[in-house]
């Protein structure tokens, strides 16, 4: 059983497609973990407790959580070692970790990123990392290699949220954009690391912003499952989504970062939370989340 | 004063387009720096003290060195304390550091990466580092803003030395190539943040495996300094990277890693090293590499 198996999994007990996204922004945590101080240490230190807290207060709700490489990468050494006890503490927990890290390179390069992130005994431990095309198939066999050989999973970037991502991805070259024949790419990929759940190793980035596209990928790769940024903060609706979804409700995960862990930080949710603690917050924004998933997505049906 | 002149100096004082790569592999490390045990600590250790040797070594040949974030990255936080001590050697000996990240992301989360790596008052003190631009060119305005406002550099990855980069990179629409696309965009980020020297901040990472899109890219790029991979190990050779100089020598920087750094495992070198010391043959193949580079290429000018 490998990380297909584990999602699929993970998303059919909770009913849940929800990915939590712990992107920590000093600015934006809660005073109580600002209090130590603003050096590169103090700030690591709070982005490892205030994603801990995230951890216990979404780990009844999420299928899976994805931390940003980049905000902890921001913070020097003492924030890749913060990033390492909350992938430990993630996986403790019982959730699997998807590592947003967009990392790529080629031949023993992208294997030693591989090897790092997912390989057997590797010192980050992750379950999953998202991966950049652009340096060619070849660049991405050897994170397929060292992934599916200890049963991770990779989420390749194929069409992306952001409005500048159509430049380049939406090239037309014989009849075919650049995102379809990449996303065509990862469909062979998946095909060839079949899970029992009907889904591959090798998934798919794919924005909420773009819905028909969305549904037009979801036609092309029906083995690939999908990580779905932009829903929330970025614009994306869960009616924007569903047709990322395959008619199981299987098939996508939906990530929501800043709508969920920020949560303390809205009046809806500070009314609510009885004991006022932030945790319960960001435990009722993710409730939320998955309940709005259920109504508008097949997720519904799982 | 930002990178773009740092480097043009660094290349005409040291009469030296060479950029060494240090890329730290476990399995080829002088034997004495793997007797403290192989556990990730313990590596990293080694990396540290290997790349520390590198840096000395070159000193007097390189106009920058390019650390590879992989191999450290693959022994996590450990490897990533190990890289920030290499970084601050490396400036210390006045060494400009392109740091071979390839990272990309969006928005804020680019700024991140942006800030940490070459940001003012960043955590890890870059001077430059690698993007990929598969996200797009809003994807790349958070980059090109942090470095500009330091006077720190990025290189784009446009057309890369390995095989298969050709399968997505050289996709033709509306008459252009994919990577002339990225080069003539890159070539405007250039222009908008020019330097004395005539070349800009933002650089392009061009493969010396392909010799005639190297002269096609620098007729396209007049004020982009290349990053050329791929020669030596790789198997391009000087002639093949000449086409990616300007005529008087500047416009390019051409990058040897394992060619250079592992040079104690050829005999040719070890016959050669009076002291007998692995740094020795590295600063003789660091002193081949610059001689063969201004033997064949317009850096003979310099």
């Amino acid at each position: 059983m490998g990380f297909s198996d584990d999602l699929a999994r993970a998303v059919q007990q909770k009913r849940s497609p929800l990915v939590v996204g712990i992107d920590p922004r000093w600015d934006q945590l809660p005073e109580a973990l600002r209090e130590g101080g603003d050096g590169l240490a103090e700030r690591a230190a709070a982005f490892r407790e205030f994603s801990l807290g995230v951890i216990g207060a979404v780990e009844p709700h999420a299928a899976a959580i994805k931390p940003q490489v980049a905000f902890f990468e921001e913070l020097g050494p003492h924030g890749m070692t913060a990033l390492g006890d909350v992938i430990a503490a993630a996986r403790a927990a019982g959730l699997p970790v998807i590592v947003d890290g967009k990392r790529n390179d080629i031949g023993s390069t992208a294997e030693a990123y591989a090897r790092g992130w997912l390989g057997r005994g590797s010192a980050w431990g992750g379950d999953a990392l998202t991966v950049s095309p652009y340096l060619g198939d070849d660049s991405l066999d050897p994170f397929v290699e060292v992934a599916t050989d200890r049963g991770a999973g990779l989420f390749v970037l194929v069409k992306t949220s952001n409005p500048g991502g159509a430049l380049w991805q939406d090239r037309v070259a014989d009849g075919q954009t650049l995102y379809q024949s990449i996303g065509a790419h990862v469909q062979s990929l998946a095909v060839a690391s079949l899970d029992e759940c009907g889904y591959g190793a090798v998934g798919a980035v794919v924005g909420a912003t773009y819905p028909r596209q969305l549904a037009e990928l979801r036609e092309l790769m029906p083995h690939v499952w999908f990580l779905i940024p932009g829903y929330g903060s970025q614009g994306g609706t869960a009616a924007d989504v569903a047709a990322g979804f395959a008619a199981d409700g299987l098939g996508a995960v939906v990530n929501s970062s800043r709508g969920v862990i920020f949560a303390y930080q809205r009046s809806e949710y500070v009314d609510r939370a009885a004991s006022g603690h932030w945790t319960d917050c960001v435990a009722a924004a993710a409730a939320d989340a998955v309940a709005d998933l259920r109504r508008h997505t097949p997720a519904g049906r799982l």
